[in-house]
């Protein structure tokens, strides 16, 4: 028996998903069949969406959960006469949160992910070109970026790069380090006069191997022995030139972008 | 005077902090001053969060709100003694979540952004390296797009692409409207081919000009009758062809991705 689980809301549901998602993995024995519902901004909607919980009461035999943020109480509230347990994440904090604040609210449709602002929109498109043309050691003019990611091939620099200028309006490029860096003792000269900006990453030789495989199979590039030379020769050159790594083996572009930017302190408001 | 707001969590706190900012926006009146602390996972490191809030609350000269996701209730429960005024977002709803599934929660510090799906992660990887190969029209081969966007250049259709990539998974391309295509009546027969997976993208001209004027000023491709030629002409051949148009003046890519995403039927979870 899988209990269907519904995230609605009037905006992208984004919010309602990632937060319903974080606390679904808290029962980690349980399978949930998950549907978000984004745009449900009409009574309409909100009706159908019903039908939808309803249908799924019918076919689970089990009532299902539902994370609901719509703004709008009147639409909202629609979801109430179904037969889903509704988690009202809007209504459960803005109440407490009148009363400390000395304010009423005034509903606000589909912010958390609107454009807000304007200069923060910009600024996050400005700083995803500036990854786009400063990926992967196209150039070595790198006096404008905030962070410089280095490491081997397909550890993960370019993901993280793009989600730190998708979401936090930081410019970042990256290098990767090749086999002729690798045999020399120093990093260049172009990424050592910006040396506060480097951090490096790492990743398991094994997975490495597993990435590389799916580009190249059966390549010198893919094989155990070369991933494994790399790994090492570049940890060992970062460490030589005190450069802090981090390892993305076990970690999502989330994290490790969130982990670096506490660490370079760039600490940014998400957008 | 201004409140402080504190995100709070041991993961990246990315969750509390997206959520948190929405219903701060519910009261547009007021202005806050938001911090975020991600990773704060030891009994340590709660205290010097707390510290933080007592100063805050010291400096302000008013109680600050605390938005707190972390996990580990001893840990979280640290907060609780200060002089913020916390919302437990986990507590709150994981009581009744208890009840309705009929099962204790196991603490799982950290996933909501955590690397839950390895093949999930692979996915998304492949997706970012994907639309980065098929970015701006570079390529004619578009088989293995889900999604191909549409429309003149600085139309937001590179930030779309990679958001959908990271996000989704989802393998989108994107061409951009020459003037060359805006004089002929029809779209290329290699986008032809795939009406199905086509969206058009369009722009306010004054904003498109506004954004162009950044990249090159004073330029012919920078001025509002190029801007206009552009994209009224792009919105007439993509009507002509039968592609749907969203406008991005003013709306996010997270909620334009999302709406593509639904009128494609490309509903994936998220991440």
């Amino acid at each position: 028996m899988n209990r269907s689980v519904f995230f609605i809301s009037d905006g992208t549901a984004i919010t309602a998903e990632t937060f319903g998602h974080s606390l679904l993995t808290q029962f980690p024995e349980m399978e949930f069949r998950q549907i978000r519902l984004p745009f449900v901004d009409s009574p309409e909607k909100a009706e159908d969406a019903l039908a939808m919980i309803n249908r799924a009461a019918e076919e689970d035999g089990v009532e299902p959960l539902v994370f609901n943020t719509i703004v709008d109480r009147d639409v909202g509230s629609i979801l109430d006469r179904g037969r889903g347990h509704v988690m009202d994440m809007f209504g459960t904090f803005l109440d407490p949160m009148e009363k400390i604040l000395g304010s009423k609210s005034s509903p606000q449709v589909g912010q958390a992910h609107g454009m807000r602002d304007k200069d923060s929109y910009e600024d996050r498109m400005e700083a995803t070109n500036y990854a786009l043309t400063h990926d992967d050691g196209v150039t070595q003019r790198l006096d404008d970026a905030e962070v410089i990611l280095v490491g081997v091939s397909r550890s993960g620099k370019t993901p993280t790069c793009l989600y730190m200028a998708l979401h936090f309006g930081v410019k970042a490029a990256n290098y990767p380090l090749t086999d002729e860096d690798l045999e020399k003792p120093r990093l260049p000269n172009f990424l050592r006069k910006h040396r506060k900006k480097l951090y490096g990453l790492t990743i398991d030789f094994n997975r490495l191997s597993a990435i590389r495989e799916i580009r190249r199979p059966g390549s010198k590039y893919a094989s155990l022995r070369q991933c494994r030379f790399e790994v090492e020769s570049a940890e060992a050159l970062l460490r030589a030139e005190g450069v802090a790594i981090l390892s993305t083996t076990h970690a999502s572009v989330e994290e490790i972008a969130s982990r670096i930017l506490v660490e370079l302190g760039l600490q940014r408001e998400l957008f």
